[in-house]
């Protein structure tokens, strides 16, 4: 299983990150994109995750609960755009309690030697507002969640 | 009546369009989020522009056409995201021809001097897609839209 990948160009509004997989893309789309799957990757580990929504369509929404060890909830959501199966998907994003804060998440899956080359764009609206994230310790989370997906690949699910 | 301004750094993914209007922020936002006007003042004075779709709430859909003297028809659609009167608002922006190219809007109005100061800041994916629309000259229609505002608004519409 290999590392995850952070681009953190300074001045930018982006985060990349970027991961292998063993699996083709195919199967990374569908895995990624299943809701029944999502609850077994998605969001640190200490955290379990419980799917309200999830339309992958263009105009569909989603929405992801995390919920804590004390029952607290915390909301995440957005909307679907462009999806090209089994190539990319373009999705919003939103932490509910901060909805003035939007990004732009452009997910691109590359065939690579029997493998998937997973790449997570995501544009924040402001510099401020990514290095906010970044300092927050944002690249964490979705790090876990990238070493719990390789986890999940393989058991072929 | 000013002039549009904008500020297109080097290396960045944003475009930021700020014009003054002779209006107050609720005049302003009343206007922008109303179907019924976007005819009388978005895109280029060559173009008709019909409402296809318009539901200014967070999650609803935009859709425009901008027809052409021979009937050509080209779309714009996207996400109505967070939205607080008169303040602001965020909405994603699709260009039909290249779904796969979306860009975060996060439009602004600042109440100054009796008027307001409307900032419009568009996140593109990348700064290679950022800069193909700024060749393409994207500006000259934000700023045919922003002169057309300020002319309808001293009709009080």
């Amino acid at each position: 299983m290999g590392d995850t990948e952070f681009v953190i160009e300074p001045g930018r509004q982006d985060v990349v990150m970027v991961r292998m997989f063993d699996a083709p893309p195919d199967v990374v789309f569908r895995v990624v994109t299943d809701p029944e799957l999502i609850p077994r990757w998605w969001g640190p580990r200490l955290l379990t995750t419980r799917v309200d929504r999830m339309e992958v369509r263009p105009g569909g929404q989603w929405r992801y609960a995390n919920v804590d060890s004390g029952g607290r909830e915390y909301y995440f959501r957005g909307v679907y755009h462009d999806i090209v199966v089994p190539e990319r998907f373009v999705r919003t994003w939103q932490y509910e309690g901060t909805p003035e804060e939007v990004a732009l998440e452009t997910v691109t899956l590359e065939a690579v030697d029997g493998g998937t080359r997973y790449v997570a764009q995501s544009v924040h609206q402001s510099v401020q507002a990514r290095d906010a994230i970044v300092r927050a310790d944002g690249p964490r989370g979705g790090r876990e969640s990238m070493d719990r997906l390789a986890e999940l690949l393989t058991t072929r699910p």
